[in-house]
């Protein structure tokens, strides 16, 4: 498809703000063809109230139609085919292979979540019938069923060009739950963003919705974040990326007149613990996954491990060793822009800088090609020091020698919010460290035993999230069919005449959903 | 019992600020016995600490204590017999029958929740099998629990001087979850407070759980429970009150370093539509209900039906003279505490002032005694002026008559985020109505047809909550069973050793619970 650069707004391609931006060459860093329009504030404002007028408009009962923009969603962004693949390496440097299986999981998501949509558990309707003759007073009949919360505004990220950005997970559950969506597209890749776009725009059309249930917004400066999120259209924000940003729309969405909720997955240094037994019995194995781990895809997950954490000794200075000779010869890879390989050059240049830390491996970052780094330091500076258990977005991991458990346990506590933790031990190494157990489930959304923790699987049993700052609500995943719950709200229906119920509350459950009646769950008809 | 006045923190009576104040009789104005000290910043950290010290050191699997702890808290306070009952009502004005019912009621909901704890169907319970030989990767076990969010602050209301206060929802919901909870008494009630205070400590230390599992501090200024929402140990909040106290509350959580959720329930003027072939049909009958529903408690509830809407024209005028006459009737009642009273009066003064509006009954005000008022405006006046739609706390209602069904679609779609909507009609008035209930459904937690709002049944259909201002989050209810969730997050176990996951989540399943085994309900052990 030939690229117009503009703004897709309820279907049709808008422009006029005059300003105007180009994607960069991830290899090169020389800039791309077409030129991209950055959306201004009235075109905004047209893409939330479309959002709005489509839901206002939209049938109660449309989880048909959701259904078929999800997997029409998805067959079309695979007829874009490998134009699709060949723009998006350009714009990011990721290999085609790693783009095809990231393609395959952002349709297969899509799927999953019509999927969801199709079974109606996801609803959780509720029926409680009356009972007129309850004394002292006769209680009346009560249902409750989801409902859309309304616009979502979904932020990409720069890492994740199709799993994670315009049809990733947040635009997958957002959608799944019945909402409009209005996409800011990252300006790392906005020729891939406008394909994925178009593919979204042609699947509403033909799943017979409103042309406003889906829109995508260029922006490079924080002001266009910010008008998206204060529009007071929009009623909930998924977004994945950095801290600073995330919690730059946190705030904005918290200060609105009617505060919305942000999902914000803002990363973390995902600590790895080496503990002793499992350290002698099996130390190169775990170095061997360990540096695979922190080289995978150039460092670039929200899943990196950051951080290794071990105790003192001869162990854990073999172990550091054998990890420096991987990742030696571990190749320099392509990062995903500029601001991202100056970011990893900065951040390892203040760690260089303490005097704390020593570098056994040192990065070696031309133009935009950076390879893997290996730093250590000790507990009592990791205790001290807040910065070094800061992320640093990149291939790159920060050993932590601690003198003994009890320092461990303080390096553990003193972490913040983490996506997960993991834990490399043996059964008997797990019950000797039950305290460090106790104190990382405190901290984290996921826990791992003796794996690693870059690759997130799609399931019902994932919890892709955590205690702030890893997110801004701990209560909720990023990924997984769980997702869908962030965008849905209850709503109860008293003494409401059965045909003028939703559909999923009607006594013959035409849907034929699971839904709990009178407090069991029941898949038949109500009385 | 003989009330000491003190805060109550990790089970000791403390208060050492030097400031203090007394609860005043609601009936009469004068103050009651007993000095009450209001916690100082040392005496918060304290009972927050002890909060967070008191989760650390708990076992994981504790839903035996929590169970038991629920169940003694019901036990203790019904114990506390007609002293409790005394005092509340020199506390509240509110008679006995009413808190003998509201007693009933609290203790019930706390053994609701003991009940979901036993249950186990709350902690979602997920589990996913290891798919060792899956292409191109293996499949790891990945297994998902709810555990507890950390301390819960909680900030009773003064209307519900039970049910929604020390040991109301918020508290219960909060406990079952597994939390340690610090609660702010209310301080029109401060001496019930102590009483349902003490109840839940004894409790807690009966239950085997550390004393810091539970504290109440006093507090006269919003001081206090700034000071309480800041801490860093706290990690959600449950709020019902005012909609001024709950945004700052709300807006002191979110610029926290680590920011938290808070459920801040803060009212509505719950609409009720008279539709016209109802009006015809049974227009007396609706004007009784009615009638009642605005004089029921003095008004005081945050259901209150603060705004009734019809069609002008003779039958809203003679439903107007009807409800009328009722009310004239309807004695004054003795209002929770001054400050109400003196809020009611000044919002009755103000909307009077307003030209558009004709007061019908006029409210009686003397001291703490208020009887029912109506008032009557019409459509536009309601679309021009929001202060109008603003919520009165009392026995009040505004009958807003639109001159045809735009107008009155108008005024629908003028209206705040409510907790509830009340439509009265025949099938076919709902259905010629339909574009009404559209607008509705998107502005409201619950939607009653030939009903009041006043009663808030307990049962898992319950919504009560709301978009924007009705609560701070619309996603959840905090009445009910579905409560708990608001107080607990999710955490993925990820190839982790069997007989160290979390009882819930072990093979044997030895707790008995429901749990999503590979996607499909079981409640039988795995493997």
């Amino acid at each position: 498809m030939t690229l117009h650069g503009r703004n897709l707004i309820a279907g049709e391609a808008l422009g006029e703000s005059g300003d105007t931006f180009r994607a960069a060459c991830a290899d090169t860093g020389e800039e791309l063809d077409v030129v991209f329009h950055v959306a201004s504030e009235e075109e905004i404002h047209r893409a939330c109230r479309a959002a709005e007028c489509a839901l206002a408009e939209a049938d109660d009962d449309n989880y048909a139609q959701v259904e078929k923009l999800l997997n029409l969603s998805a067959d079309y962004i695979e007829e874009l085919g490998d134009e699709l693949i060949e723009r998006c390496m350009k714009e990011t440097g990721l290999p085609a292979a790693r783009l095809q299986g990231e393609r395959g999981r952002t349709c297969g998501q899509l799927r999953l979540f019509a999927d969801v949509v199709k079974q109606g558990v996801w609803l959780d309707a509720r029926i409680d019938t009356a009972l007129p003759d309850r004394e002292p007073i006769p209680k009346p009949d009560i249902r409750m069923v989801l409902v859309p919360v309304g616009p979502v505004a979904v932020f990409g990220a720069s890492n994740f060009p199709l799993a994670f950005s315009v049809a990733g997970g947040d635009t997958a559950s957002a959608l799944a739950a019945g909402n409009p969506v209005v996409v800011k597209a990252h300006p790392a890749h906005p020729g891939t963003s406008e394909m994925v776009a178009s593919a979204i725009s042609r699947a509403v059309k033909d799943a017979g919705l409103p042309e406003g249930w889906f829109s995508m917004v260029h922006g490079t400066t924080p002001e266009t974040s910010i008008q998206l999120v204060t529009h007071p259209a929009v009623k909930a924000v998924g977004f994945t990326g950095s801290i600073e940003a995330g919690r730059a729309i946190f705030d904005a969405a918290c200060g609105r007149p009617e505060p919305i909720p942000v999902y914000a997955e803002m990363g973390s240094v995902n600590p790895v613990f080496f503990l002793p037994e499992a350290l002698a019995e099996r130390g190169e194995q775990i170095a061997q996954g360990y540096a695979g781990s922190i080289s995978l895809g150039a460092g670039q997950f929200c899943t990196n491990p950051g951080l290794g954490i071990g105790l003192d000794g001869p162990q854990i200075n073999q172990f550091v060793e054998q990890v420096a000779d991987l990742l030696k010869e571990s190749p320099a890879q392509t990062m995903l822009h500029k601001g991202i390989s100056e970011n990893f050059c900065r951040s390892l240049f203040t760690l260089s800088e303490n005097e704390e830390v020593e570098t056994v491996v040192s990065a070696s970052v031309e133009g935009n090609q950076a390879g893997p780094t290996l730093l250590v330091t000790n507990g009592e500076a990791l205790i001290n020091e807040s910065s070094l258990s800061g992320e640093v977005f990149g291939p790159s991991s920060l050993v932590v020698k601690c003198s003994d458990k009890k320092e461990m346990l303080a390096v553990a506590e003193r972490l913040e919010g983490q996506l997960t933790a993991t834990i490399h031990g043996t059964e008997s190494d797990l019950a000797a460290y039950a305290d460090l157990v106790t104190i990382l489930r405190r901290k984290v959304g996921r826990i791992i035993f003796n794996g690693f923790p870059t690759g997130v699987e799609v399931c019902p049993s994932m919890q892709h999230g955590g205690p702030y700052p890893a997110a801004s609500n701990s209560l909720f995943t990023s990924v997984g069919t769980g997702a869908i719950r962030r965008f849905a709200r209850p709503i109860s229906f008293q003494s409401w005449p059965d045909k003028q119920l939703p559909a999923a509350l009607r006594n013959a459950n035409t849907l034929g959903i699971w839904r709990t009646v009178n407090g069991v769950l029941s898949n038949d008809p109500v009385g």
